[in-house]
């Protein structure tokens, strides 16, 4: 297919090198920066440009990757009357490019996509479309590049967006807290690293309420304790530890 | 080396497996319950018992792994003079052990082991001795089984103990909240799966403070308060939703 890349940020440089990995051909990036345009464009050996106007009328699918608050902006500008568009975002509601083009829905990567990352994970879909044709047409375009395509409309895609925020950027901050409650100790860090890893890996086997451990659901109050005189003077771990043990107490 | 193994649970059954795998004789297995300890006495081609007075006398390592409420038992019953013993938890002294014999330490596994886990996975040990030369036979065993071995006091294996309890049973918790909303929801908590290995993974290559994304940290106040009304009911979900968006907007 012929695609153009609408973003140049993590989402599209992903999603960009992915489709043109899997043979597509990326006709141009449209981006806000000149230089992030050009060297996205680069890679994917299109075009580049910044003026709406300079976009490509001829293209079978515009992957519209820009971060939700670049959304109405598109709205405003950006009119493909008969093309293929499609958002990326988890929880704007397909709608929004209703004006753009009869053809629209959404293309959402339930993953964590950061162009740094050289190898790239599994990347499971969640498509919606204004119609049938559209949603299939986006449905075998997802399937070129990923095994795990669904449908999902606007509210079953919050939903996972909500869920994708809780095990993503929850539990990241969580290690993020650790981390620096290790570095103030000095104690390394990736002593955790198998442990955060098995933590992930074994819910292939099985379901996290099996396999709760800890002082908090065994309800060891001594060891509680020991780990809250540790955390005296650690704002915020010490809030995050009493909330979070409380609430595994009471689940 | 001559093994005794005094447990028979999953710390006792993970272990005890591993070092049977390494070579290393298994002499006995010593559990409360005849049942546990002979099955795992039978896998590990082992004799079996429930009796303190039965234990072997002979061997060359005594590996103490029970609950941590089993330990202060295990210091008024078993008495070992001049054998290596060592326990395995994060959070108790090796000094429970004083009374055992006169070469005492800690064989502390940083890792979640549950014996139903089929692919054991990386076990970064935290070993501590009461003299030099404990140490380094408890060192020597524990790098027959793992590749990352490292000595940690009292205070680190606890500062360690309490990182681990955040990253494991906090994250789990995420996990088991999440999976209760999308069966609530009818979706499939599956498809979290990929993302949930990818926030473990990546911490390989980056800090997690450099990949933190979401609403909470670029004050998106839109999605936040779209996730809050889909959350409108949702106890225990919301307030851990709430909670952990207000730490990451305050750090």
């Amino acid at each position: 297919m012929d695609i153009v890349i609408i973003g140049a940020g993590n989402a599209a440089t992903v999603l960009g090198t992915q489709l043109w990995r899997a043979g597509h051909i990326i006709r141009q990036v449209w981006g806000r920066s000149a230089e992030a345009a050009a060297a996205l464009a680069q890679q994917l050996d299109a075009e580049s440009c910044t003026d709406w106007n300079a976009i490509n009328r001829e293209a079978d699918f515009y992957l519209i990757a820009v971060s939700d608050n670049a959304l109405p902006s598109i709205q405003q500008n950006l009119r493909l009357p008969g093309r293929l568009v499609a958002h990326t975002a988890g929880s704007v509601s397909k709608d929004i490019l209703k004006e753009v083009s009869g053809h629209y829905g959404v293309f959402y990567p339930l993953q964590s996509l950061r162009r740094e990352i050289t190898v790239v994970p599994e990347i499971p879909f969640l498509i919606d479309g204004n119609d049938e044709t559209t949603k299939e047409v986006l449905v075998a375009i997802a399937g070129t590049i990923s095994s795990q395509v669904s449908e999902a409309g606007d509210l079953q895609r919050l939903q996972l967006h909500l869920a994708a925020v809780v095990v993503n950027n929850f539990t990241n901050h969580l290690y993020t807290l650790v981390e620096s409650y290790c570095r103030k100790n000095g104690l390394p860090f990736h002593y955790l690293l198998p442990l955060i890893r098995e933590t992930a890996n074994r819910l292939q086997q099985f379901s996290p309420q099996q396999v709760q451990t800890g002082p908090a659901i065994r309800n060891d109050t001594n060891t509680i304790r020991q780990h809250l005189e540790l955390l005296e003077n650690e704002h915020p771990l010490k809030e995050v530890y009493e909330m979070l043990t409380q609430s595994i107490r009471g689940y």
